[in-house]
């Protein structure tokens, strides 16, 4: 096994903070007042060509999959390689570091292992649509590439939030082949590992003051509604004890998903993010409340569990009242456990180090989810202040990334066959 | 003291029914779905000139005062008599009952006396824009009456829903002389008494198999808002006890409202019926929330008493986590009692026609408060099926507006000197 490399970090750090900023132009953004960039615009293609002439530069074959996911090699495409890379278009008011920074990451690994001749064969992949701030889809690129669209969905349901056109036909536009996407798959042929970088999104590791997070698993997730039916009454004419409140049931359900959450344990979180009353009038008893449920965890007992328990409280609770709640799933997603071996190696290269990190799953949903059942995966996280994303005011520090571009190129090297 | 008069209730019946009906075709409503009807449209300049007509074939004179409310007598404006009456304005999505019923009950006690050549001096009162429909603004002809607005309020600030233009504006297009506001008071100048008849708009009277409610106060109320400012987090990145989540605090504030207007009693309650989160995405723990708060009651201390509590209650649960909790009041209006030597000679009515009846308060606002200041006033409900208001579904029986008419018409036979 060979000695961890040490690279210049603050060279690093200085590239890559390069890197973030001249994609945070006016060249790379559709609004002057946060990063707005997806598929197919000007501004992505314009983004895309930034990272590809930074990789022929250092000698990389630049290309793309049917869709528009970018994929560059330093070796042949028969030839094994180790995958790294993220996204780079951003949610509609994003910030310059989600997504971009991983990619801008992947990059100075690219460009470290170049400059130092290391001889790593390496593929970088930027996935189109990871946001949905297109058409409304997340994880688009990646879910194409695992096949978990289908025909129907990219033809005629999937449609541009700005013209309602499709996304075949926006593909098509753009130059790319839809009808061939599932050929995207094999953008993966050749792939030993795959590790992405991605700012944390959540504030665990800048609270506890570890400069890397070495991500082990990636929370599953339901999503859905509960919706209570009880009866609109005037507010000032029905007492009390004549009510059928179901704002009273919605509420009680909230405080209960937060004791089923701790309950369950094992990072599982639940959260109520909307809420409807209607008619929604000052002087008006609630007669329907409706609010949503993100339930999560990397443990698939305990947080379908949690789905299963919330729901049925709250039919319990309305019935009790001579009301009626009714769950409905939006989509439920499996937890993605990651590769042992790519974590251990990771967490061999922090350590070596000698930087405080720690070992941790990942709320939010990346591209790796679709990647790691196919290739050997995990994740590293670096902080990001106060834990605030999909925002302007998102900001991560370039030397974290620098230090996450060092453990990433020692545990490649770690993974790669001498 | 007279007999009490026993009236023919089912010929009573159908006259009421026969006007709520004629009042609900399109002539009277700008709506073929609801009755839709405020000042100073064409439906509602028909609907008082129905009711003219009525009440001018048994001898009335109908005049109106300077901004639209109808008043008409049986006596010259010199003389003492008895005030009956309500509003025949709808909201915008309303029923056929709610006030109409009460202007149609009180023409039919007068077609009573008429009838029965009881000799009794009356004064029917049909208050304009009690619904706010027209300028946003409840019991608006009521509360210029009792002094309750301002001339920069009627030049200015209440202004039309449908075209923005002023009230005084539009009184004075329609005929009227809004410059003279300050004059309407005189329409309670040698009244002795008043009732109102109203549907109930709650389901007291029909849970309780009541045909009859005396109302004995109108409840005051204090409106208003309470925001509970946390910290919006990822739902996934988040862990439940990393969360300053505003929805928690306002759903345990919407719990403990309930359990403060039951501990108050009195009939004190107190509602929830608008709740909003930020930034309302299913993925996004609760940055802020923001709800109405609706409490209500006829004890004066323990309404305001509630609305102290609740506000403390959120603040200091909102500090607990690290967040802020702020109310602020939209509206106070204190509670109305209502005269006891009118409610018992209702009381009395009502016991000597044999029916079910209650003692009650109102939960809702009603022109009754802007008058009972200045005259002995009180209130007669019927009951609404399902307590169904402000609404097309609005329903109440003829047969209860007959009995109350025979109810009334006694009562006011009882408080007249003989």
């Amino acid at each position: 096994m060979a000695q961890a490399v040490r690279i210049d970090t603050e060279k690093s750090a200085q590239r890559i903070g390069r890197d973030i900023e001249r994609l945070a132009g006016p060249d790379y953004t559709r609004s002057s007042e946060a990063i707005c960039r997806y598929a197919y615009t000007a501004v992505y293609r314009n983004t895309l060509d930034y990272i590809r002439g930074q990789l022929t530069d250092i000698g990389f074959d630049v290309d793309y999959d049917p869709v528009g996911t970018m994929v560059a090699r330093n070796r042949p495409p028969s030839e094994r390689a180790f995958g790294l890379g993220s996204h780079c278009d951003s949610n509609r008011n994003g910030g310059k570091y989600d997504g971009t920074m991983g990619v801008v990451t992947a990059l100075e690994v690219c460009r470290l292992n170049h400059e130092l001749d290391l001889g790593l064969p390496l593929q970088l992949i930027s996935f189109v649509e990871e946001e949905g701030s297109g058409f409304g889809q997340m994880l688009l690129g990646s879910r194409i590439m695992a096949q978990r669209v289908s025909d129907v969905d990219l033809r005629e349901l999937f449609r541009a939030l700005d013209d309602g056109r499709s996304f075949w036909e926006h593909a098509a536009d753009a130059g790319h082949e839809p009808q061939r996407w599932r050929e995207s798959i094999r953008i993966l042929d050749g792939l030993t590992g795959w590790i992405e970088m991605h700012i944390e999104q959540g504030r665990v590791l800048q609270d506890a003051g570890d400069r890397i997070g070495v991500v082990n698993a990636i929370a599953g997730y339901v999503h859905g509604d509960i919706t209570v039916t009880g009866r609109a009454d005037h507010a000032g004419a029905t007492p009390m004890d004549l009510r059928q409140d179901a704002g009273v049931v919605a509420a009680e359900t909230i405080l209960e998903l937060g004791r089923l959450a701790r309950k369950a344990g094992k990072g599982t979180v639940g959260t109520v993010g909307e809420i409807q009353f209607a008619p929604s009038l000052i002087n008006v008893v609630p007669g329907e409340a409706r609010f949503s449920l993100d339930i999560r965890g990397v443990d698939e007992d305990a947080f379908h569990g949690v789905a299963q328990d919330i729901a049925a409280f709250a039919e319990e609770r309305a019935q009790a009242r001579g009301m009626k709640a009714t769950f409905s799933q939006r989509q439920s997603v499996p937890a993605t456990p990651l590769d042992q071996r790519v974590v251990s190696a990771l967490e061999e290269s922090v350590r070596a180090s000698g930087q405080p990190y720690r070992l941790m799953p990942s709320g939010a949903a990346h591209d790796t989810m679709c990647v790691a059942p196919h290739v050997p995966s995990a994740m590293v996280f670096v902080p990001c202040r106060d834990g605030i994303s999909h925002s302007p005011l998102e900001y991560a520090e370039p030397a974290d990334a620098a230090l996450a571009a060092q453990v990433i190129l020692n545990a490649v090297r770690r993974l790669l066959p001498d």
